[in-house]
Formats: C-alpha cells, structure tokens, sequence
C-alpha cells in the first residue's frame, strides 16, 4: 500500500463549507434538562425567557428535534471572513513523540479574538440584529467572548455592553483595548451600575469579580434596558449548536483526506469548543453508526465533569438566570487562581452533561503545569503559541499518542486547538521562571460548593 | 461579461507554492551599490564579511546575476506549517468605502511570530545550522523579528541572541516573553555586556535605547563569539531574497484568479516586506513587460525615501556594521516615537532604494493618526487588526481606492498586510482615547541627521 499524501493544512473551499449547523440533540436519546426558574425549579417556558435571550436563539436553545439548521447568508458571509479554520496535520508534533499516530488539529486561533467564540457571537448578535434590538449586554472573563462579541456587534451596529471580571479588565488591558478599537463599552465587575454589583461591593468591598457575578450584572442590565438582551458565549444549547461548525468543518476535511478519526479532544469549560467540536462525531456514535473515543479534558482545579454533581444549579452568583441541569461543582464553588481563564466555570453545558453522563463522551483532569508543558512543546514544534485553555487538549493528545507508540497503534487523534495564547503571556511567564504551581481542590472545598446548590429537586 | 466570482481567501496548494527565491537584482540594470567598509569606504569582499555572517548568506547578498535560488527542502518544510498565507479580497472594505476598486491584502499575520519576518529568520537560521554554527546573534526594536528569529532557532536548534532596544523590553514584555518560550536569551540594550554598550551607557546613562545600538551590539557579540554570527531582518539583499516569497505567491495566487494587479502597495521601514511583495511586479515592469504603479509607503516621521539622501551611511549607531548605499536620514537622525516601531529605521534597502531612485517604484508618507484612523476602519469591516507598520500601507490603498470611486475606475489594488497589532495596544488605546500625537520632522531635525553621515564619499 503506498503511503498517502496529507497536506499540513486543509482548507475547505467555500463551496465545500457547511450551510447548516447541526443539532446534536435531535440525535439524542436523554435530551439535556430544560432551563428552569430559579425561584421555583420549574421549566420555563419560551415567554419566560424573552425578557432575557433573543427570540430565535429561544427557539434554537429549545428545539431538541430540528436536526439541522440553516446557517444565516449575513452569518456564511462573515463565516468567510475568517473560515473555514485550517485541519492541520501535526507533523512535527508526531516527530517529536515519535509517535505511529496521526495527530490532525482543528484550528480556531486565527481571527482577532483568537478563538472559536466568534462562530457563535456573529450568530447571536445577528439574530438580535434581525429582532430590531439597539444592543446586547454579554460578561467576560479572560476576554475572549467579550473581544468576539465586540468584532461582532461592530458588524452588525448594535451597541455591545461588556462586564468584564475587574481581575482580568486589570490585568489584561490589551483585551480590554481590542474590545474598545471595536466599539464595545467595558465595565469592570462588580460595578456601581447594576443592583447586584452594588450588593455584591457592600458585602466585599475589595472583591476583583468573577464571572458568576459579571453574569448577574449584565443581565440586570439587559432585562432593566429597553432594547437589550443578555448573550452568553458558552454552555448553552444554541452556543454549541452555532459551534458545530468546527466538527463539521473538521470532519468534513477529514473525509476529503479519507482518514477517519478514532479519539477526538476537546478542552472543557463550559463546552462551547469542546461540544462543537465533537457534535457530527458524537452524532454518528449516537446513531451507533461508528464508535469514536471522545475525551473532555478539564483543569484539576475546577473538575465540573470528573468531580462535580449532575444536578439543577444556578448559572449566576446573583442566581437571575434560569437554572440548568448540569455536571457542576456549585455556583458558591470558588476556583483557584487557574490560568485558563476559559476554563474556570462552575458548571458545564447541559448537552456537554448529558453525553458524559449516558457514557457518549468520557472526561479526563490534568494540572496546569503539565499543561504549559505540553503547550511549550507543542509552541516550538507547530509554530502557534496556543491558549493556556487549549494547551489541556493538547497535553491529552500527547498523552494519547505517546499511548500509540507504545501499542505500536496507527490511531487518528483530532483535537481542538481553540485559540492563541497572546494575551496570556503572564502565565506564559510564570511557567517559563518555574513560579506557576498546580491546585487541587480538597473534598471540603469541593463540599462548599456544592452546599450552595439550590435546595427544591 | 458575466461577473468572475472570486473567493474571499485564495489559498495556493502545497503544489502550488513557490519553490524558489526570485532575486530582482538579477533584472535590475543599475544594481544596488555594494556594502562597503566603514573605515574606508571601499567595497567588501566576501572574506570580510564573513567575521559577521553566514556564508551561504554571504553569497546571497553579493550575487546580482542569479535570477532564482532553491529555497532548500528544509526551509520549505518550515514554510508549510505556516505558508501559504492568503490573499484576501477585501470585500468589506471595498463596500465600506463603495469603491469600484478590487482590493487585495496579502496577510502575513498568521503565524506566532505576528508578520512576515518569519520568512527569512527560517531561511537565516537554516544557513547558520548548516554552517556548523552554535547560533546567531540579533537586535529587534519592537519585537517581529526577534520573536521570528526565537521560533527559527528553535526550530533548527540554535542559541538565540537578542539584543533588544530597552524601551520596548520594558513596554512589551509580552515580545520578550514569546521569545523566552522559544528559548531566546534576551537582553535590553544597551547592555554592560560589550563595549558598545558600555560606552553608550557611560556617555548616555539614562538612555532607553535604539535599533542602531543593539545593532552594534548584537553584531559586537557576534563576531568575539566562537561558532557565532550575526543576523539581521531587514534591509540586506538576501533579506529581500527570502521575503520574495510573499510577492511571489501573491502573484501566483491572483494569476489564478485572472487578476491583474494595477497598484501594489507596501509599508517600508527597512524594505524588508515591500521588497518581497514587490517583487515578481518590479521584475515584469523592469523586463518591460507589464506596467505597474508601486507605492512605498513610509511613516512622516521617518521619510526616508520622501526626504532622505542616496548616500553610502551606516547602518548602525556604533559604526561597525557595513555601510549600505541607500536612502537615509543619517545615522544620528532621532525618530519621534511614533508607534510603527518597525518603520523607525534610518535607512531604506539598498535594492529599494535603487528602484526608488531608478523610478520603478514611488514613495509616500503618512502621518501617524491617519494610519491609526484607516486601521480601525479596517480591522472593524474586514475582522483583522492590523500591526500599526502595516496600516501605513492600509491608508494608501484606502486613498487610492477612494480615487478610483472618484474616477469609476475598476483598478485592482493590492496592498501587503505584513502583521498583526496584538502587541501594539498601547498605541490604539492612545488612538482610542485621543492622546495620540503627529510629527513632521523640520529641516533642522533632518539636517542633524545628515551631519552624521560618513564623509569619504
């Protein structure tokens, strides 16, 4: 048999690009929970949600039936403008390991806000667009969402009001001017603006924020503003539907490379990349038409899926967002001071959930030093300094591989490499003069967290 | 005629990627004066210069005659992990501006390193491996090169000497600390450890630096270093060799399109990326085959094609460098700190230089705000933002466009979009909030510059 030859990158052509996203849920059998009230447990119904979401992207994060849905032709444009994301053939990674594997990554970093979050921030901001809104509200964290978001409403001319965790809005003041070249108002949280910062400050006057409470503030806003809604950039049903793109995008190269993959990664926070990533995979072992390893790797200092709870939980610290049934560790849950900024949330997107608990898609830990070892490595031989969050796929990769040099096994791995690290060179900094340290919780500190659990199940 | 439908992003294949360096010398009838010795005046064999650079390198820089090098098998395997780079229609901005115009950017942004320097660090890197060499030696002013130059010697594995201008070690930590992930030793210059350094320091205590400095440096090091040379990533023919790689597969990308180029146009500091873009289009106008109008664009602050002299100077402030023929300010000429840290350089490629003054190519400038204004208009419609060196070259295409609505000309504009501004916030936040400043030198300021010139001519 001769050898085939792969190219490094592969690019879809326009023509060959996905129109439709896909809806892993009509493929599954437990469908995720649906949101609740968080004052009585209840499901909610559409109405209920409308002060909050965007109408279509209610009927998207409701519709557990519709199998595909039809990508925008003002989203494919902008699509275009950044996508499709190369697959790139790991070449050099599989050199170093020595490895019989075939390492291919998805590739997500090369836009402004260097990650997959744009895919689904042009979506949200255009279905509020589309609804004649004057703007959307939106927290973030290490900056990623907020900084997609921004490139987004910018597009479409909608007003973009940002609560940015004051920590980072402090520490990462070139996310914060990107945010601001795009047009976008950021406000560190907690602030004087909303009810909830202005509580939250009296009772911890010196508190740096964090994302829980940056939630509640900019859905107070959202819903007190005449023209507003609040959008999130990960863990619910209609983000990871807009993030299929980058499985089917994958897995569409793959085929057109006639390789078919065996174990997929994804980093996991709140399971926007990762449930993108793996939807048209998981589809496939759903309808038990082939069977695929699919590995979520998540910091050992914020273990939602490995150590958390599959339960109804509060989304927010301020608790005015519906509830979600989720892998979670408790809202009250209070993270280490982790580098992976994208991966410290509390819980985990229901869909995400629901397949890890029904055993579609297994789920892995691993501490941040081992992580930036991986991603230093990885850096020298691939030439892209990825994300600290990305870096936990690929520290998995290589575990994988080093697996198949072993067995002598010619597995494919894919995994997502779903942004660049630039903006995180502090942490960057701190492994490189041996001054980064790994965390992981005790049982008791898990415990406070999930004492904060709403009590009506 | 039906209308041509043309993909937003052209991708070459790995087929299709250009195998070789097109050395525009070798068309060129007045050919760029060679290097000459500082003390003398007279021009350098190569012998002399091998104390200072690689050999191979050397061959490079002195050939005027071979019109194409092999770029070696290891070079190109390299290539292919971040090359080929698109070529963008800038749909967006052609609608923005309502041109007739068809626009296209060359985007060399996408790799680690932020630009295009990666394209003659890989191949620099290489010679000095091949060489036998331990490593090489080098300054960078903002950071490009530097960061390129780490990722290439890491990759072939080199020792990597950067000596970097001590404002920007300290105002863009982030640079250095891309480097130290590729495993570069960096230093801020002035340093105590040479005699450049020291004798700067001495006359000049609290200086914060500057590219000729660490220049004088770095190639100090280099050459009282056993199995060391020096490197340098503009202004040298070989350098331009190398980055014809950019204009090149331009070109090949928009002969696929049935596209004809009408006006290329580059940012120029040292003339590294606009001698590469340029390229293939100077060599059809300098055979007299196809007419092309090409525009170096250069910061007001530091004109020198627009208001410099053709003279033999030296290229750095500590005199032990070869003397270039070129258009320069003068040595001793002081830039204002305008925040296109690359295009600061006193000098100007002797090969642009020559076309310059032989009429081939055109020269303007452009003030800093004007830059910073075209820059957010673009990042904000075509999604990428842009380094403040490549937006020089953004505000003349936009000009030029902007005529072509005026005149209903359907000209295709093509400009080099060399890098990306992730590491220049500081500067869009000046720009953002207004404190953002112009500066036109005077005659005086000019002439304080040209006193410095050497006087055996």
């Amino acid at each position: 048999m001769t050898e085939r030859t792969i190219p490094y990158k592969t690019y879809l052509t326009e023509e060959e690009m996905p129109k439709q996203w896909y809806n892993v849920r009509a493929d599954m059998k437990n469908k995720p929970a649906p949101l609740a009230d968080p004052a009585t447990g209840n499901p909610l119904p559409a109405e209920a949600l409308e002060p909050v979401f965007c109408k279509e992207l209610i009927a998207q994060e409701l519709d557990n039936d519709t199998r595909y849905f039809d990508i925008p032709k003002e989203v494919l444009d902008f699509y275009k403008m950044y996508r499709p994301s190369p697959l790139i053939r790991a070449y050099y990674l599989e050199k170093l390991l020595d490895t019989p594997a075939h390492i291919y990554y998805k590739y997500e970093g090369g836009n402004t806000s260097g990650s997959h979050k744009l895919n689904s921030a042009i979506a949200q901001a255009y279905y509020a667009k589309k609804q004649g809104l004057k703007g959307v509200t939106t927290e973030t964290g290490a900056g990623q969402w907020g900084t997609a978001l921004s490139m987004a409403c910018s597009y479409f001319g909608l007003d973009c009001d940002v609560y940015m965790v004051k920590v980072s809005y402090e520490q990462k003041p070139f996310r914060r001017e990107v945010m601001n070249t795009y047009g976008a108002a950021v406000t560190p949280s907690p602030s004087m603006k909303t009810n909830v910062g202005k509580a939250i400050l009296e009772e911890h006057p010196g508190t740096t924020g964090s994302l829980g409470c940056a939630i509640s503030e900019a859905v107070e806003v959202a819903v007190s503003s005449e023209g507003y809604r609040y959008v999130l950039g990960s863990v619910l049903n209609q983000v990871l539907l807009h993030q299929s793109i980058i499985g089917l995008e994958a897995k569409a190269a793959l085929d057109k490379l006639g390789e078919k993959a065996d174990i997929i990664i994804g980093c996991a926070g709140g399971g926007s990349n990762l449930g993108g990533l793996i939807t048209p995979f998981a589809a496939e072992k759903l309808r038990e038409e082939n069977d695929y390893q699919i590995i979520a790797v998540e910091p050992a200092s914020c273990p939602s899926l490995t150590r958390g709870k599959f339960a109804y939980d509060f989304c927010d610290t301020g608790k005015v967002c519906p509830l979600a049934k989720m892998y979670t560790l408790g809202s009250g849950f209070i993270p280490s001071p982790n580098h992976a900024g994208g991966l410290r949330y509390h819980g985990m997107s229901p869909v995400v959930s629901q397949l890890y608990h029904d055993g579609i898609i297994e789920a892995t830990s691993v501490e941040q030093t081992a992580v930036f070892d991986a991603a230093v490595k990885f850096a020298r031989v691939e030439g892209i300094l990825p994300a600290p969050e990305s870096s936990h796929a690929i520290k998995v990769a290589i575990d994988e591989a080093l697996k198949c040099k072993e067995t002598g096994e010619e597995k494919v791995i894919l995994f997502g490499l779903t942004g660049t690290g630039y903006f995180d060179m502090y942490a960057y900094e701190a492994f490189n003069n041996g001054t980064m340290t790994d965390y992981i919780p005790t049982d008791e500190d898990l415990e406070i967290g999930f004492a904060s659990l709403p009590k009506f199940e």
